[in-house]
């Protein structure tokens, strides 16, 4: 294995995060539970926010909005300021939450530091990433942070050519199937899949994945059994 | 002068920008004109704005809910739905406008991009700029588009270290003295200042510059006078 650049994912594989976005969105149930049943105000910012994804892109700032139209939608515009204000606010809230490692991150990236070049790669807002890399305080094991408009194919390709990198010595480790492994796997690359006890519905996928060049671990520390 | 990278801003150095900003923000004076003066407004956001930049970083969709903070202040939280969903749609208005370019540019890039290493380098929304490169048909002059969380000193060095460049080799082509010129001045590259007709208040500066890396030019076409 001609490996020379492993990318992490960020959310839910370096530190927690989908928790955090589902803490905020039972705030939102809470405040509108007499419109609509918890099932339906979820499915309903879901939708909101995968049709606002052309225009908006991955990130907490876009997920505020599309939270605040749901809200518009559940009480046909009949909504005071004052629940207004506290959706700004459970957005805000949101990119202000401590960034926890989850177990184990630190000491595989210690180990792989001087092996590879690491780099984070990662979707969401600009500046709430930069803002968690520096936080996490693993910044110097990293050569840098790719935060992407998204994680298909031509993504990654453009971003490993922006690198200089052939595919063949790239990694992806991440949680989410469909965006960390399925489209390194179908460019040529490696592609490992650390699963976290949630997914966003959005990143779910339905099938089982079989290739030569695709592992699955319960921990990330696993791969150093790989690599 | 031994240049190999030349970075251009975007937004009002390569297209127009701004006057899609001070239109949006005239439709959201004129949804308030009865609560504070033109002036007063615009100001109200601005302050919004800048208090938000640490959570929100730039662009369209921090200036969106910036203005939805503006709309609840104005009217101490007594706000309709339909003025909240008039706000949303300005925000998604700006998202969707059309690239034009400035003139010239094509054809400045034309001659560069053969002998030197051309990218964009822009603050704003990852996806809105992702967008608005692909859809300005420039997208093949460019190694890639760096999106910058900001422009300050550190943001430069820290993207000259990812892409391996000696600052000395680096010139940074923008509208804004603020943070197109004078950060990459202080760090030893080279600043070329082409003024815009119009720059946000944000980026104003009241001084002039004066150092032997630094040129001002009327038109972007005027650097290849000196390239």
């Amino acid at each position: 294995m001609a490996l020379k650049i492993i990318a992490f994912d960020a959310d839910d594989t370096l530190w927690h995060n989908e928790p955090y976005f589902d803490e905020a969105q039972e705030k939102f149930c809470a405040l509108f539970h007499s419109y609509a049943s918890h099932q339906e105000i979820l499915q309903l910012i879901l939708n909101n926010q995968i049709k606002n994804l052309p225009l908006y892109g991955f990130g907490i700032k876009g997920f505020t909005l599309s939270m605040m139209e749901s809200a518009l939608q559940l009480t046909q515009n009949q909504i005071s300021g004052n629940i207004i204000n506290k959706i700004i606010q459970i957005g805000k809230d949101l990119l202000l939450k401590p960034v926890e490692l989850l177990p184990e991150v630190e000491e595989v990236l210690k180990q792989l530091k001087d092996n590879y070049k690491l780099i984070v790669a990662t979707k969401g807002d600009l500046k709430d990433q930069h803002r968690k890399l520096h936080d996490s305080g693993l910044g110097h094991y990293f050569h840098h942070i790719e935060v992407m408009t998204d994680k298909t194919e031509i993504d990654y390709t453009k971003m490993l050519g922006r690198l200089d990198i052939q595919v063949q010595n790239f990694m992806m480790i991440g949680n989410s199937l469909k965006s960390d492994v399925l489209p390194v796997l179908n460019i040529g690359g490696y592609g490992v899949h650390i699963p976290y006890h949630t997914t966003w519905a959005y990143e779910q996928i339905d099938f089982e994945i079989k290739h030569d060049k695709f592992k699955a671990f319960e921990s990330i520390k696993d791969i150093l059994l790989v690599l």
